[in-house]
């Protein structure tokens, strides 16, 4: 039986579009960033704050679950870096941030919760090697074997 | 054979206090942010940009080790949040960021590469509950079941 708490955002809400679910984790895009398009969450369901919470196994499925959206991502966008982020600071709920990175991009090299570097003209999605609708397709392919 | 980039600074210098190493794997102190004392990173050892380009064997290993840090660091200080990300856009070698984050730290709850909310009188080494050398060998400690 998975922990909800009644007051955590991301037990209550998707926390994005969503694109994957299994009874383990849900991946969602990320829609509140136009600078990073290319942008995935990977949500526990259960509520936990830190990956260590985890147990071993589940650590290896959440990894996995992981490096398949990132295989994905690079194979689809052939991005310049990927970059993965579990932070929490202000959601304390286990979410891991997998982000496409390209060396055109608004921060590029810095962390998108840096200094911006750039603007992109005419909007960082339009640049991406296909539209967001297919890349979602790509990452639950990926997903699929796992869920 | 572990791959060596000759550019490379992490294939070349430690990045950092060297705790703790395995054949696939070094953990360091970062030592260029007292802002954030506690500070770790996992370095693979071998020159690969991407998580995903471990085997599923290599990223077990990798995980399970970022874990025993992150519990060591939970265990000896408590902290309001462990941040853990693998970035890379810098520096394209594969190595995980391990930053305990506490309340009153100079920047939560904005991630470290954010904007700074205050300064912390008196540093924020002297606020952690042990010396960083003690801390230090709590992390070796805890790696050494794995390496």
């Amino acid at each position: 039986m998975n922990n909800i708490q009644p007051q955590c955002p991301l037990c209550q809400e998707s926390g994005g579009l969503l694109v994957a679910q299994s009874a383990q984790w849900r991946v969602v895009r990320v829609l509140d960033d136009s600078n990073f398009p290319a942008f995935y969450r990977l949500i526990w369901a259960s509520h936990v704050a830190e990956f260590s919470d985890l147990s071993q196994d589940e650590r290896v499925d959440c990894m996995a679950a992981v490096a398949a959206v990132e295989r994905a991502l690079m194979e689809a966008l052939a991005p310049t870096k990927i970059n993965l982020a579990s932070l929490g600071n202000m959601v304390p709920h286990l979410h891991w941030h997998l982000i496409a990175r390209f060396d055109w991009d608004s921060h590029f090299p810095n962390p998108i919760w840096g200094q911006a570097k750039r603007e992109v003209a005419g909007g960082a999605a339009a640049r991406l090697a296909l539209p967001l609708a297919e890349l979602d397709q790509r990452v639950l392919a990926a997903l699929a074997g796992l869920a």
